[in-house]
């Protein structure tokens, strides 16, 4: 199977949309803390539309056969005081159809944001994953990441 | 010793920077990625004197003869758009002079940030520690918090 990897135009909004959907079914699956797809897809469209032609936000989609199976999300922000450098990355989500997985297109993605980020003198990337998403987990080890902080939360 | 919790006020802003300036230099001592206290002393004190006197915040200090040695940040704000609860509790900061410690007076600011919290009708309280942060995070599990998501970062 042959894949391209692009940026996302306007016209990819909805499909885009759509792999959002599934990605925030799969966090509900995990944690009634999010909210299902359903309820997410007309916030997120929103916010689509309007970072997706900011210049401190790079949107991938990945192809095939004029089917979009991917995304990836990348954007350059001002960092909390306490840190070191100015700005950092975020890689605010990255998504690939499950049948599409393990074709080396997340990598793809991936290493394309890597190359922006480093055009852009960004030297620390920063994402956040749900502990119980082993699957995230892992790829994210993979790609070199390393936990540093927790994220807790109680429930009164 | 006899300790009594308050709300702090303008006058302990002195008090709540140094402390805080040891919190950074703990999590320097970590991490390089984190400034030195030297280095994010006047900034925490601007944001420390614009947010004291906001209603969705709380800060609390601990006081014994006279001398702060611990202090709470909780603030109410607006939750992510994939969340269920419309509005959360955030601990963004707590710290306690080490010789303080294990005292109760972290337990008995916590309960008061919490009295805060349901008195608003927050239902989930979220925080981030360092994952290093052995005694952090086992102060926060005794208080109830469980993991959720872990926060990631590569270094280009």
């Amino acid at each position: 199977m042959r894949f391209k990897i692009r940026e996302a135009s306007p016209n990819d909004i909805d499909a885009i949309v759509e792999l959002n959907e599934q990605l925030a079914d799969y966090h509900r699956k995990i944690d009634k803390y999010y909210k299902p797809g359903s309820e997410t897809r007309k916030g997120f469209r929103k916010h689509l539309s309007e970072i997706i032609r900011k210049r401190n936000v790079k949107i991938l989609v990945a192809e095939t056969g004029n089917k979009v199976v991917g995304y990836f999300i990348g954007t350059i922000e001002k960092a909390k005081p306490y840190v070191v450098p100015e700005n950092i990355g975020r890689i605010s989500d990255a998504f690939v159809e499950e049948r599409y997985r393990k074709s080396g297109i997340g990598r793809m993605m991936f290493d394309e944001l890597i190359r922006w980020f480093k055009k852009n003198k960004i030297r620390y990337i920063e994402l956040s994953v749900d502990s119980r998403n082993e699957t995230g987990i892992k790829a994210w080890q993979k790609f070199g990441f390393k936990e540093f902080m927790k994220r807790m939360r109680l429930d009164l």
